[in-house]
């Protein structure tokens, strides 16, 4: 098994190695003037020393979980948790890095030669965060599988994972709280009450505004992806015994449980040969590229997975499993742009309320919102159904990991926006000319929309990894059954349905304080120093980011315990089949609310841009103002608690299921 | 049996008269001035005009349902469904008759003789609805049990609950569109827009806004409660033989299909009481009035439990399960007082977000709405917990039947407050002193807190009686487990998690769009006929109460039928389990947004009048327009969305409850 084993290893390898190359690559390109030079260091100090104390804090979760679960579960389980832990800093750290690189870079590309070279200097910055996510992760399992014997490998790994889902939950939502409390700190006072422009360099508050779109939309998100990556094929291999059974023979665990390795490296392959695709031509719109790199990468999948599946598994029905997963990431990825996109009539119609006020902005933003729920849970059950109709539950896991097998060329197009927007923002501060604004307004603007698919996977992989991971959880938890008559199955499912409402009100409101207090701090800095709004004296950016950076240390603590502590505390008190009952109800519920608050978001956002176009009275009119509201109140919709649902799920899920073997010694105080 | 059965005909029949005697009481009372007369006319009029089309629509409904289930399942189940739904019928048009009978006349009462005679008015029409609505839903449950053997009763009986539920789900549902579309159109225009005061006789949806406190908070409440009560016993009914096996031979399934009934009857008999304890004493609080009223109906139908309990079922378990239900009812509602009330921490907070916009309103509100869903949840489930551990899953069913036993009573005090504020708008419109007004307006505030109670009754009841049918239908669909480790069930779950959201979204979007129509037809009259601004012309109010009777009627066709078709296509298409696991989904959903609606609407609707009692810039400020921004958003989320899904999740239920036998022998078309 080690040499095929080794075929994942070394895929990763190439995976990083290319991304060190291009890394390279982008750390030679010009930096531009010394302005450019020292603003892009205040943000890329500001991003580190943000990631820096936030790893140092969650060093004490990793501690404690090391511990807990050393002692009572298995000291290798408990290794291989630190590995996750610190895989995902890794990438995260490597990522932003670069990515804090790439931003004057891009905008130097954009001044110098224009929107081509723009586009690839921003594009590989993303390109190096997606092969950093996806080479690691594989890495770390492809060299577990390799050192471990199998049995102890499908006992142990689930601490992988762990490690990857407690660091991303944490990232995801202090980062999530940095930007979104700059963001419309900034916004706020900057726009609205001084009336300067965005990413003007008389706001206090614009580096760390700026700096949020790093650690909250890179960073953030890079560790997000990363949970979810190995989380999928991790929930494969913990089923491979169940698939080996059910296979009648055909193969064997150790197949069952390489495979999606195996998947992973050729996803890695496909996503280079993606990446390097995305080339801009004279004249053509970024968007063809990017698309293009996006779906040759999902073809070669499909190619391989086709032949994989009858070679290795010895039946076809493994790649229609998977292939569904792709097909309902893509829907789910489509239906999303038409409830959010601005050219179809979800997002008309929301503008077009905005003629009455903020008032109707909203319900109608948040009927947008519950009504997207419809098809995407079409989609997904649709997905389930014809996943385990043909390989099962172990289906169910591979379709997950289809959709996230090209990760690198998904995540370089979701990291890829944030840089492109960065660039701008240097451009702004940096008084470089109009032209080079538009440049990256543009490729910011493109990033959004391609984007699309990206949030499909990682809403549909999120649904099936968790519900692999939660047949996992029953495996160990040795239950046959876990039915909705037993009424404390229906105790666990009413607080596993609660559990996500809790969580997002505790993010949104983090929000609102952290906001507070950099509205109060960007008041105080302009009523105390006129000079700043005449330009005569600098503002202190430093006390900005340091706000933010104190404000989202804080507030990341409470949401991300909860996430810990809650399986536990149901498993140990209630017992292992309330627990299941909790992760259902959490899993149904979180599915409909991530949905419903990603796409009002994304809705609210683009229906203020639609009106920014010019309809309804255009920027600066009633139907604007209306509008800005439902984009103020989408912020923390789209870019904190929404995403952080996704990871909830499966940081619970994944808790239960690493310490099950507790909870069934226990089997439940009450 | 006829007997027993016998003894709650009698109560009901006791409560009839009383209920009666009370409207032939109200009739006589004082109907002030010719220009009042003609005012509440109008209300009177459209009213019941809108109840008449909209029970003529729900007939064909009725017809349908009535053929489907006589041919699919059996003719007396059809039977006892037209019984339910015309019992509910009535039981709408006799309460709201009154209801619009006793607003003029409290207006009247507060202008001759005060306070106290005006609280007698008004809570005595609120009374006949309590007493119509649990006298007409026990006298049908009676009859039944008296006239049919006791097999057919348990196998039929859902059908009379079925005619409830539907009828309550398009009443609330219709009721509620009416009045929020009404209420949105008259405030935008008149308050915002034109400037003039609230129920000015200017504003030509004046008479439609008033209208609809009535079809939505009267008679849509009162569909609601009668549905939740026969729902209740139902759902006990359904369980008795369980019940009894359950026992070892302690009662047979006779007593325990009478004891919920029984239960009922000393429920009116005690509401008696309590009603006619509530006299307004000179100088006195009328809330201390209402909430002894209430104690009082409380603590009799606990001591006639513990007696009954004992006696008639031969343990006290199913008195401490009861009990439970009524603790964890009176739980919830003062935790729901704590989360919407002004003296309480989140609604002064939502009203100093106000300071920095309607956004951090929204975000603030959205955030109280959500966290509130934590204790109630927790009540929840230790209400299942105990009411399982002493009684299985009949104490489940019995505690609903607890909190709903004196319903006559809760229903009078929740049906009191409209019937005041009615009375507030004639005073206003019939340009009554000031100090009428004064007096309609603190009756209807205290109104506000004593229904308190009551809605946590009324969510409390509904997660407690959906489980317990949940059972009942596992039961006739011969499912020993549902579990969740089958795919098809979490298929189901996500389904059914999914239908609240888009039943919300619906709702939502028909108060949007019907507020449109009335605030286009407001602006229309205010621009073509000058002459109504400055007083010299009369508004046409018959266009205003027709377009939102019109609007209502088709608006509520689409979410009323989804909740019937919903079920019965996953039942039919993919089979039990799998509808099993919708209604699990549903449920657990369902009553986390109704929660969260609920709640979020309540705190925005009294920071406004947080703000309103002069604090952070009081009435005019820019806090305020905030605060008016949050509480137009709240409209729709707590009087028609929220209370709605309380309906639909019982609905569902009793549906797949009736057409069990159909699904069965169908079994799954997939």
């Amino acid at each position: 098994m080690n040499v095929l084993a080794l075929v994942a290893v070394v895929a990763a390898i190439i995976g990083l190695a290319v991304a060190v190359g291009l890394a390279s690559w982008i750390s030679k390109a010009d930096e531009g003037t010394d302005r450019m030079k020292e603003i892009s260091g205040y943000i890329r100090e500001g991003a580190m020393a943000f990631l820096t104390r936030e790893y140092k804090i969650m060093i004490i979760v990793i501690v404690v979980l090391f511990l807990l679960i050393g002692f009572f579960i298995s000291w290798i389980t408990g290794i291989l948790y630190v590995c996750g832990a610190l895989l995902s800093v890794l990438a995260g750290f490597f990522g932003m890095k670069v990515a804090t690189l790439g931003n004057v870079r891009t905008a130097c590309a954009a001044k110098e030669s224009g929107m081509n070279k723009a586009l690839k200097v921003a594009f590989r910055s993303g390109a190096v965060m997606g092969l950093a996510v996806t080479g690691l992760g594989l890495l770390g399992l492809g060299v577990i599988i390799c050192v471990l014997d199998l049995a102890t490998v499908m006992e142990c790994v689930t601490g992988f994972g762990l490690g990857a889902s407690s660091m991303a939950l944490f990232g995801r939502v202090g980062g999530g709280i940095y930007t979104k409390a700059a963001d419309v700190g900034a916004d706020l006072v900057g726009k609205v009450e001084a009336g300067i422009p965005e990413d003007d360099p008389r706001n206090p508050a614009v580096i760390a505004d700026n700096v949020g779109d790093n650690v909250g939309d890179v960073a953030g998100m890079g560790s997000d992806l990363f949970e979810s990556y190995v989380g999928s094929i991790i929930s494969a291999v913990t089923l491979a015994a169940v698939a080996a059974v059910n296979s009648g023979g055909m193969f064997d665990e150790a197949t069952a449980a390489l495979f999606p390795l195996i998947m992973a490296g050729i996803g890695i392959i496909a996503s280079l040969i993606g990446i390097f695709m995305v080339r801009g031509k004279d004249g053509s719109n970024p968007a063809t590229a990017l698309n293009m790199g996006t779906y040759v990468a999902g073809i070669i999948v499909i190619i391989a997975v086709l032949i994989l599946s009858k070679t290795m598994l010895g039946s076809m029905n493994y790649a229609i499993a998977i292939i569904a997963g792709l097909v309902v990431g893509i829907a789910i990825g489509k239906i999303t742009e038409i409830y959010t996109s601005g050219d179809y009539k979800s997002v008309k119609k929301i503008a077009e309320q905005s003629q009455t006020g903020s008032a109707t902005t909203i319900i109608s933003g948040l009927g947008v919102g519950m009504m997207s729920t419809l098809w995407p849970i079409i989609c997904i059950a649709v997905g389930i159904f014809v996943a385990y109709a043909t390989a099962g539950v172990y289906g169910i896991a591979l379709a997950a990991v289809g959709m996230l097998s090209t990760a690198g060329m998904t995540v370089a197009v979701d990291a890829y926006g944030p840089v492109s927007d960065n660039a701008g923002g240097i451009a702004e501060m940096a008084e470089l000319p109009e032209s080079v604004r538009e440049i990256t307004d543009k490729l910011d603007s493109v990033g959004n929309t391609t984007a699309a698919i990206g949030k499909g996977f990682a809403i549909g992989s999120a649904a099936l990894t968790a519900l692999a991971l939660f047949v996992s959880f029953a495996e160990v938890s040795q239950l046959s059954a876990i039915s909705l008559l037993q009424p404390i199955v229906i105790i666990g499912l009413f607080i596993g349905a609660m559990l996500p409402f809790l969580f997002s009100a505790m993010t949104m409101n983090s929000v609102g304080r952290a906001a507070n207090q950099m509205i109060e701090e960007v008041r105080r800095q302009f009523r105390e120093d006129k000079g700043i709004m005449e330009g005569t004296s600098k503002p202190d950016y430093a006390n900005c980011v340091d706000i933010s950076t104190k404000a989202a240390l804080k507030e990341m603590v409470v949401p991300g315990l909860m996430a810990i502590v809650a399986p536990l505390a149901v498993g140990i008190i209630l017992g292992p089949e309330a627990l299941g009952g909790m992760l259902a109800g959490a899993l149904s519920s979180g599915v409909l609310l991530a949905l419903m608050m990603a796409n009002a978001g994304g809705a609210w956002d683009n229906a203020k841009k639609y009106i920014e176009e010019g309809h309804f009275g255009g920027k600066g009119s009633e139907s604007h103002k209306a509008a800005v509201v439902g984009d103020t109140v989408g912020d923390p919709f789209k870019d904190t608690s929404g995403p952080s649902i996704n990871i909830l799920i499966k940081l619970m899920t994944i808790v239960s299921l690493v310490f099950a073997p507790l909870f069934v010694q226990i089997g439940g105080l009450l």
